[in-house]
Parts: structure tokens; C-alpha cells; sequence
């Protein structure tokens, strides 16, 4: 078992993208190529990992890569396409960041204008285009909600991760993403409890789901609270990281080791 | 001006569904009928205004209301139907709980099956179709983030109510409905501060916004935080209520001045 594309789900609010940051944080401390996409065109993993707005808007959204493809592979729907990726079209796409290579699925449209649906489907076939080597692995933030897997978006990941906070909705969410990822043939979903204030809530988390799928709780944080009127907010806390550290380190361990090749960060 | 039919929208976890159902509540209280449409599959607005799961689950999702009228209307597109839906066919697809009826968009869906359009396409088009009385009102919740916007679902409500909390991305997610909904042609976007603990967090909505743009500011409650983990929140209490009935006498005043049925709650 092998895993390297990893999607981040769960209901509004409850801190995807704030989980989603902190953990491509981490497995850039023990991968060479950490691969961040953005799959909520309401968008703000980018300045989570650090990334200024006047830099972000001008990466290109990887949904025209579609169109790209076509004209050097000579026409045809992307899905018939070599499985290999140019590098140079990847290239025009990502913006590197140390080495975090982020993506964007796409931009604000015009209201009325159109779904996403286009969008999600390229996604989706990226996501299975991308061959990955050993020590590069691809995070993927998905939007709010549940369209993204009744859409099949996440098809061809190797981990769901679905993040709670102690909320009964947002347990009813996650059960409802589970039973779809299971659809997808998502072979591993795991949970990350968000925003914990007691042990109470620790509890109702554990016991909402079956033993060994929480990978692990993150304490709610005051400072992230606090600081959400910034206008920038990349400054993941320390205890937040090193909680994300140590999940990063459970996936591994569930995988069966993966060969890094940055000799592992502090756990 | 006559202000009928609400959406109520935002970024996930601002508390689009406690807004909304509050509002609901409060309509409730002044008008005959309040239609309640629940919009995001990922549903939870029932359970906020007080029907029991197991009630809610039974109730059937108007997106098979096409199919319906098309049999009783002798086929073609909803589209070009009389824009008069016959009351005994809404019947089936509400669920009356005191002069509430309510209505959901769609179920669950299978994982990769398909996406949301049909049901999106079709609750634009129920909107659109349903000829209020003076005294009726429909407030819809809508999915998290933006997609409902591109898709037009909401094209033809005469309110667009924006929820926001003290955060940037929360203000972000504001200011792209606010310009979707401007493509969209709906005339009036208005603001609903949530969650605020503190003059500083006041002030920091407020001067995201033009002048008059805000309808009010809810408190944070701790209650409501505390009580998310049961399984039923029905419970709206007083201090949202009366925030939201506030909110509500602006939206009339400034439409103004809707007829009444039922004489006004407290204000």
C-alpha cells in the first residue's frame, strides 16, 4: 500500500484548509516535491501555505492545462492522452514554493455563467495523470461539502482525509463522505479531529467513529481564532504543525514506509 | 420593492444554516407561509428549525418535482410550463411544521455518480415558478461557497443575505457572492455580521462594506457552540431570535413595507 495522493474533505468551516496547509507543510520537511492543489474554486489554500494574493491570482488554473494537453497531443479528449505529464506544461501551471508545487483547480466565475463541473473533471484526470515518484506527494484541498465525491473529483487518491470538529453536523458530513470515498473505491479514509477544547470533545469524536480511523486531534487554537482578521495568515503555529507532524507519521507508518528523502523532520 | 423571495449564502462554518433557520423562525412570526428550501445536498437546515431527522429523510427532494409536472403537464421542458405550480403537486414535495414549509433540494448521492446541476437547474427554475401571496415568503439556504452562484441557482430571489464572521476569508468569500450575484441581476445584496465577540470584530465587518450594506450582528454564543454535539439543536435560542427579528424588520423596512397576516412579533 502506497500512498501519495492524499484529498482533504470534510464540511464548511471546520478547518480544511487550515489541516490541509499544515500537513503539505509537513511532508515538505521529509519529501522533495509536495504537490498542493486547491480544489475549492472559493479558494484560500495559497496564502495558508504562504503564498501572497498578488502571486496566487496569476497562477494559472490547471482546468485550461486541458486545452494545453490537446494542442501538443494533437487533439482527442484528455482522458486518452499518454499517461505522463510533460513537465513543461506541469511547470506552467505550478507555482514552487520551496518545494511545494502548488495548484489551482479554478478561478471566480461569472454568476450564472456556469458549474464546475469541467473543472472537477480535469482535476480528476490529473489527479490520475500524475505519476509520482517515491518521495513527492500530492495534497489535494477539496471544496466544502459532498459534490466533490458525488462528482468523483477525488476518484484515484489513496487517502481521504476527513476533518471534524465536535460538532454532530460536521460527524454527519464526515459519515456521508465516507460512504461516498468507499463508492470511489478510496481504499483508506481517515479522520483528523479539529478545534478539540476538552477531553469530552476528544471523546465524542472517538466514539463517532470506528477504532483506529482518527489519525489524530488538533486543540482548538485562540492565536488562529484571534488572528483571522489578518489579512495574511500563513504563519501555521507551531503546535499546529507538529500535530500535522505526527499524522503525517501515522499515514506513513499505515503505508508501510515510505523512502523519504529529506531524512524525516521533528515528530 | 417587494422583497419575497431570501437567500441566504457565505463561506462554509460562518453559520449560514442558524442564520437562516432563525430568520425562518422569525418570518414565521409575521407571515402566513414561509417557504424553507434547504439548497446544499450536504443538508442540515431541517434539523435547525425542528423536524426530526427521521421525518426530514422522508421528505421526497423537489428535483424529482420535474418529473412530476412534466406527466401532469403532458411533457416538455419545465421550462415552458404555465408559471403556475399546481398547490396539490408542492404539497408532495413540503413538509408543513407550523406555517413552515419546508422543502429540500436534493439527497445524497452516490460516490462519482454524477454532480449537482439537475437539481441546481431545477431549484432556479422552482424559484422563478413560485407566485407568492403578499404574505408569503421564501428563504432558501444555499450551499457553501460560490457554486450556486456560477450555476445561477439563486438568479430570481430579490434578497441575496451574505453571512460573514470576523475573518479575511470569510470577507473574501462575501465580496465574490456579492459580484456573483451582481451578474445575476439580483438587486439586493445585504449583509448578516455572525459570531461576533468583540466591538474591534464589529468594526472590522463593518468597515468591509459600504455604508448600509450590513442588516445587523449576531452575538457569539457559547450555547450554541457547546450544544453542537447534540444530536438535535432545534433550540434557536432568544438572543439569536431577537437579533433576527431585527434583521428581519430592516429587510421589510426597506422593502417598504410588506403586508403583514399576522401582526409582528417583538422586535
Amino acid at each position: 500500500m502506497t500512498i501519495v495522493k492524499i484529498a482533504i474533505s470534510g464540511k464548511g468551516g471546520v478547518g480544511k484548509t487550515t489541516i490541509a496547509s499544515a500537513l503539505i507543510k509537513s511532508f515538505a520537511e521529509t519529501h522533495q516535491t509536495v504537490y498542493a492543489i486547491d480544489g475549492d474554486p472559493d479558494a484560500c489554500l495559497a496564502a495558508a501555505i504562504g503564498i501572497p494574493a498578488k502571486v496566487s491570482a496569476g497562477i494559472k488554473p490547471v482546468v485550461e492545462m486541458g486545452e494545453k494537453i490537446k494542442s501538443v497531443s494533437g487533439g482527442g479528449a484528455i482522458y486518452t492522452l499518454n499517461p505522463t505529464i510533460d513537465d513543461s506544461i506541469l511547470e506552467e501551471y505550478c507555482h514552487s514554493h520551496g518545494n511545494i508545487r502548488f495548484m489551482r483547480m479554478g478561478d471566480v466565475k461569472k454568476g450564472g455563467s456556469q458549474c464546475y463541473c469541467r473543472e472537477n473533471t480535469f482535476l480528476q484526470a490529473l489527479i490520475s495523470l500524475l505519476l509520482l515518484d517515491k518521495d513527492e506527494v500530492v495534497i489535494m484541498d477539496m471544496g466544502a461539502g459532498i459534490e466533490h465525491l458525488s462528482r468523483g473529483t477525488a476518484r484515484g487518491v489513496d487517502l481521504m482525509v476527513v476533518v471534524v470538529e465536535p460538532s454532530r453536523n460536521s460527524v454527519n458530513t464526515a459519515m456521508n463522505v465516507m460512504g461516498m470515498a468507499a463508492d470511489l473505491g478510496i481504499g483508506r479514509i481517515r479522520i483528523v479531529g479539529n478545534k478539540i477544547r476538552s477531553e469530552k470533545e476528544k471523546e465524542f469524536i472517538e466514539k463517532s467513529f470506528q477504532p483506529g480511523k482518527v489519525l489524530g486531534y488538533i486543540s482548538f487554537s485562540n492565536d488562529i481564532w484571534e488572528n483571522s482578521m489578518d489579512p495574511v495568515s500563513a504563519s501555521t503555529e507551531d503546535e499546529l504543525l507538529n500535530g500535522m507532524r505526527e499524522v503525517r507519521e501515522k499515514i506513513l507508518g499505515e503505508a508501510g514506509g515510505i523512502q523519504r528523502s529529506k531524512g524525516g523532520g521533528p515528530v
